[in-house]
C-alpha cells in the first residue's frame, strides 16, 4: 500500500508550506446509470395507502383545483372534468377521468441528453442525481453569500458537467440576476448546451420561454422537430401553488411541454402547517390531489407524454413558520410519496434538501436524512442533488463537492453487496492463511483487491487526530472549498460541433435581438 | 404562533448584550420504550445469508477460535468442542453444536435499572440507545482535546441521565484516567449508581472487576444475590480479538456475567481489510463466526443467560489504514448483520459512529448513515449512540447534544405516520375550509394540533439567513456547545436510598482498601 511514500510526499509539501495550495487527486466513480435494487422501506399499509388515495380523491371530486389559463380549462372539461360555475376557475376531477388519464403515463421513459452517453432513464427501478436548482444566492466560504450572477452560474454548470454523480442540471443552480429577465433564458439554456452535454431543464413562466427552451435542447441536438417530439429532450418541473393552484404561466408551460413529448415534473409544494394541512398524512393527501390532477393534465394534452410524480412534502417549524428539510416527517412523508408513486406506476422525484444556513453538522446529517428519505424511497429522480442550502435559499459549491461525495456514497451503497459462494469461499482461504490473532493488511487476497475494495471519499477526512491537527485541523468545510476549485481547473468543457454552436448563437442573437420575452407578468 | 414574540423577546436581549449567556428551552421528549414497526432493509437474499453462515461455520470447523484461557477451554470441550493439539489453545466448533447452543438465548430480556422505571427491554422489536462508551480522550469546544479525566467522566454521567432519549451508559464515556487503573472501576462505577438512575456496562479486564461490577450493580438496587440472577441488571461487551481470538480477560469476563445471568453482549472488531477480508462478505462470515462462538459459550455457561448479537463490521481506509465509519460499505454491513440475527433469533447492537476530528459536516453525515444502518437493520441496542466521535478516539460534549438532537429524531421516526380514516376525513374538512390559494396557518385544525405536530430540534438551526447571521452566524458546534453546558446546568441527581449510599460508599471504601485489583496485564 502506498501509505508510507503518500504520507512523506504530503509532509515534505506541507514543509514547504503549500499545504493550501497542494494538489488533491480527484478520483470520481465513473458515469453510470444508477439502479435501485428494491428494499424499499414500506410505511404505510396498502390500506393506509388506499385511505391517502381516497382522501385525495374527494378533495378532486369535492373542493377541485383552481386552474388560473383559459385553454386548461377548456381541454379540462373537454375530457371530461367539470368547471365550478360560481368561481368560474375552479375545475372537478372524477376519480375515474384522474385515473384513467394517469394509466397512460410512461412508467420509464428517456430524457436525451446532446451526448448519448450522458442521456438517462427515469423511472422503473433507475435513479438519477441533479444539481440544486432556482437558488436565488450564492454562497462560498470566501466569497460569502452574494446574489446569483452569470459566473457563479456557469461555475455549477461546470461543475455539474465535470461530476459523474450527477446526471442533469436541475434548473440555474443560482438565478444570474445581472442578465435581464427578458433574455436570461436564453443565455442561460444556451450556456447549459456550452458547458455542459447533459440533460437539462426549462422553466415554465410563460409559454415564450418553453418555446424558446425546445428550440435551444432541439439545436444543440442537432436534430429536427421532428425527432424533438419523438425523443423527449427537455424536462420542466411544475409546481403547483398551493394549496389547489395551478397558475397562469406553470400551465402554459405543461401545455407547451407535453404537447411537444416533453417531460413535466409535477411538484406539488405542500409544506404541512402553511400551504398544508399540519398532519403529514393530511399534507400527503392534499400533495396526492394536485400532483395527481396535473399529471392527468398532461396526458389530456398527449397520452403517453413523459410526467413524473413529485414529492416535496415537508413541514414547518412551527414556532416561526420557517420551512424545515431533511426531519423525521420530511424522510417519513418522502417513503409515503414513494409508495404512492408506485401505486400509480408513476416515476417518483424526490430532493436532497436541508435548512442549514451554513455548511455545518446540520447540513450534514439533514441532507443525509433526506437521501435516506429519496434512497428507501424509491426515487427515480432527485432534483437539488448536491449544492443545495437554507431551503433552497442558496446554493453552496462547498455543498456541490460535498453533495457529490455524498451521491458517490448513494452509488455505493445502490450497487449492494457481493455474496457469492466464490467471493466467500476466497475469503474463508484468506482467513485461514491468515488464521487467529494475524491480520489482512498483507495478504494476496487484500493486495489483489484494496484499491478498489471501498469507497475513498472526496471530503470525509479520516486520518488520525494528530496528522490533521499537523495538517492546521481543516474542516468539512475547507476541504470542501479546495475539492471545488480544483475541480473547476479540472473540468474540460464538452466538444461542441461548431456548425451547432453556430447555429445557437445565431438563433439567441436572433432571439435576444427581438427583445426575448414580456416580464411583466 | 409566538414567533413575533418570541422573536423580540431575542432581539431585546441580544441588544443587551446577552447572547452567549442567552438561556435557551431544552424541551425534549419524554423517556419512552421505543419499538420498530418493522420495514427492515434486507439486502441480502435467503440464499446469500445461508451462504454466509455456512462460510462462517466453516470458519469454526476448520480454522478454530483461539481460546486463551484454560477454564473456557475446558468447559467449551466438555460442551463438544474439540481442542486443536498442535497449539493447545485453537478450539474447532461443529456448527450442530453452535446452533444448538445459540437456541437457549432469549429473544428478548430486560436490564434492569435501580430506577424500574428506566428498566430497558432489548430484543425482539424494541430499540434502545446508549451513550459513548471506551474514549480515551475528552473534546469540546472551550475545553479542546484532553485525555479522560474524572470531571468529564461524571459530566457525561449527567448529560446520559439528562436526556431521556438515553437509554443506558455504555461504558465509561471518557477514560478517567486520573484515577488509578487498579480502583478505577470502583469510583466509576459507584458513580454510575449516584449520578445515574439508567442501567450501565461493566468493563470486562479480569475476573475481579467484574465481581465487583456485579456488587455495585446489586446494592444500587438495593437487592438480594439471588434477585440479582433472576433479574438481569449489567452488561458487558465482549470484543473478540480479531481474527478468531478471544483472550484472557474477556473470557473471564464472559463467565463471570454469563453464569450469573448478566447480559453479554459479543462484538467482533472486524474491520474488513485490517482484522478481517478486505471483503464485506468475508468480514461478516468472520463476524458471524466469532459472535457464534461467543455466544454458544454464553449458552454452555448457563443456557438462557441472555446475550446480543453485536455487528461493527467496518471498512479501512486502504491508503492508510485508517478506521472508517459510517460509510455504505458500514451500513450495508450493519443491514446483513441485522438480517444475521434474526436468522438466529438474537438481539442485535449497531452503533452511532463516525471517524470525523470534528463536529463538521463529515460528523453529522457518517452519522446519521449509521444510525440509517442501525434502524433499518433492525437494531435492538446502539451502542455509542450520543458523543463518539474520531472512530472512538474521544468523546464530544457538543457531539453528545448533537446526537440527542438525531436520536430524538429517530424516534419520532420510528412512529411513524398516523393515517387513519378519521385523520384523513379531518384533514380533508380542512382543506375544504381553506380552499385553493388560501393558507393553513391560521387554521382550526392547525391551531388544536401545531404544539406537538412536529419535532422541535435542540440544534438545528431554521432560522432565515439574515436572522441568523445577526445573532452572530452561530453554527451547529457553537449552539451544541451552549445547549451542553445549560443542560449540565439543568440535568438533576436522580435520588438514593442513603442506606444504599451508604452501603456503597462502604464497599467501595473497603475495596479501595484492598488495593483493588491487580494491573498487572
Amino acid at each position: 500500500m502506498s501509505n508510507v511514500n503518500e504520507n512523506r510526499r504530503r509532509r515534505s509539501k506541507r514543509s514547504r508550506g503549500s499545504t493550501s495550495a497542494e494538489k488533491l487527486v480527484l478520483e470520481q466513480l465513473p458515469w453510470k446509470q444508477l439502479q435501485h435494487s428494491g428494499g424499499f422501506t414500506e410505511v404505510a399499509t396498502e390500506e393506509q395507502l388506499e385511505m391517502i388515495h381516497n382522501a385525495s380523491m374527494q378533495i378532486l371530486e369535492e373542493v377541485g383545483i383552481d386552474v388560473l389559463n383559459d385553454e386548461a380549462r377548456r381541454i379540462m372539461i373537454d375530457a371530461g372534468a367539470r368547471l365550478d360555475s360560481k368561481s368560474g376557475t375552479k375545475v372537478f376531477f372524477d376519480r375515474g377521468l384522474i385515473m384513467e388519464c394517469i394509466a397512460t403515463v410512461p412508467k420509464e421513459f428517456t430524457l436525451h441528453a446532446r451526448n448519448p452517453a450522458h442521456s438517462i432513464k427515469i423511472g422503473d427501478s433507475f435513479i438519477n442525481f441533479g444539481s440544486v436548482g432556482s437558488a436565488p444566492n450564492t454562497n462560498s466560504l470566501d466569497g460569502g453569500r452574494r446574489p446569483g450572477n452569470q459566473e457563479d452560474y456557469q461555475n455549477f454548470l461546470r461543475l455539474t458537467q465535470h461530476f459523474n454523480i450527477i446526471h442533469f442540471c436541475a434548473g440555474y443552480p443560482v438565478e444570474p440576476v445581472d442578465i435581464h429577465p427578458s433574455v436570461r433564458h436564453l443565455h442561460c439554456l444556451a450556456d447549459c448546451v456550452r458547458f455542459m452535454d447533459k440533460p437539462f431543464h426549462a422553466y415554465s413562466l410563460g409559454k415564450q420561454r418553453n418555446v424558446d427552451a425546445l428550440e435551444i435542447a432541439r439545436i444543440g441536438r442537432g436534430i429536427s422537430h421532428t425527432q424533438l417530439e419523438q425523443e423527449t429532450s427537455l424536462f420542466t418541473v411544475i409546481n403547483s401553488s398551493s394549496p389547489l393552484r395551478l397558475d397562469d404561466p406553470m400551465l402554459q408551460g405543461i401545455i407547451e411541454m407535453s404537447s411537444l413529448n416533453q417531460a413535466v415534473v409535477l411538484t406539488p409544494f405542500t409544506l404541512a402547517g402553511a400551504m398544508a394541512p399540519v398532519t403529514i398524512a393530511g399534507a400527503l393527501a392534499q400533495q396526492n390531489a394536485e400532483a395527481l390532477a396535473g399529471i392527468a393534465f398532461t396526458q389530456m394534452l398527449r397520452a403517453g407524454a413523459p410526467a413524473v410524480y413529485g414529492g416535496f412534502t415537508s413541514n414547518v417549524d412551527m414556532k416561526s413558520g420557517s420551512p424545515a428539510f431533511g426531519t423525521p416527517e420530511y424522510l417519513r412523508a418522502a417513503q409515503i410519496s414513494g409508495q404512492l408513486a408506485r401505486k400509480y406506476q408513476l416515476p417518483f422525484r424526490s430532493s436532497n434538501v436541508n435548512a442549514a444556513n451554513s455548511m455545518d453538522a446540520q447540513s450534514g446529517y439533514e441532507s443525509t436524512m433526506a437521501l435516506w428519505g429519496a434512497i428507501s424511497g424509491g426515487s427515480n429522480f432527485i432534483m437539488h442533488g448536491a449544492g443545495w442550502m437554507e431551503g433552497g435559499l442558496s446554493a453552496s459549491f462547498e455543498k456541490f463537492v460535498m453533495d457529490v461525495d455524498l451521491l458517490q456514497m448513494m452509488a455505493v451503497y445502490l450497487e449492494g453487496v457481493e455474496v457469492t459462494e466464490e467471493s466467500l469461499a476466497v475469503a474463508v482461504a484468506a482467513v485461514k492463511d491468515v488464521g487467529p490473532g494475524g491480520h489482512f493488511f498483507g495478504t494476496q487476497h487484500t493486495m489483489d483487491r484494496y484499491k478498489n475494495a471501498f469507497y475513498a471519499p472526496l471530503i470525509s477526512d479520516w486520518r488520525n487526530f494528530e496528522s490533521w491537527e499537523e495538517a492546521g485541523s481543516p474542516d468539512a468545510l475547507q476541504k470542501a472549498n479546495h475539492v471545488y476549485k480544483q475541480a473547476l481547473e479540472e473540468y474540460q468543457q464538452p466538444q461542441l460541433d461548431s456548425a451547432i454552436d453556430e447555429e445557437l448563437e445565431e438563433f439567441v442573437q436572433r432571439r435576444v435581438a427581438e427583445g426575448g420575452v414580456a416580464t411583466d407578468f
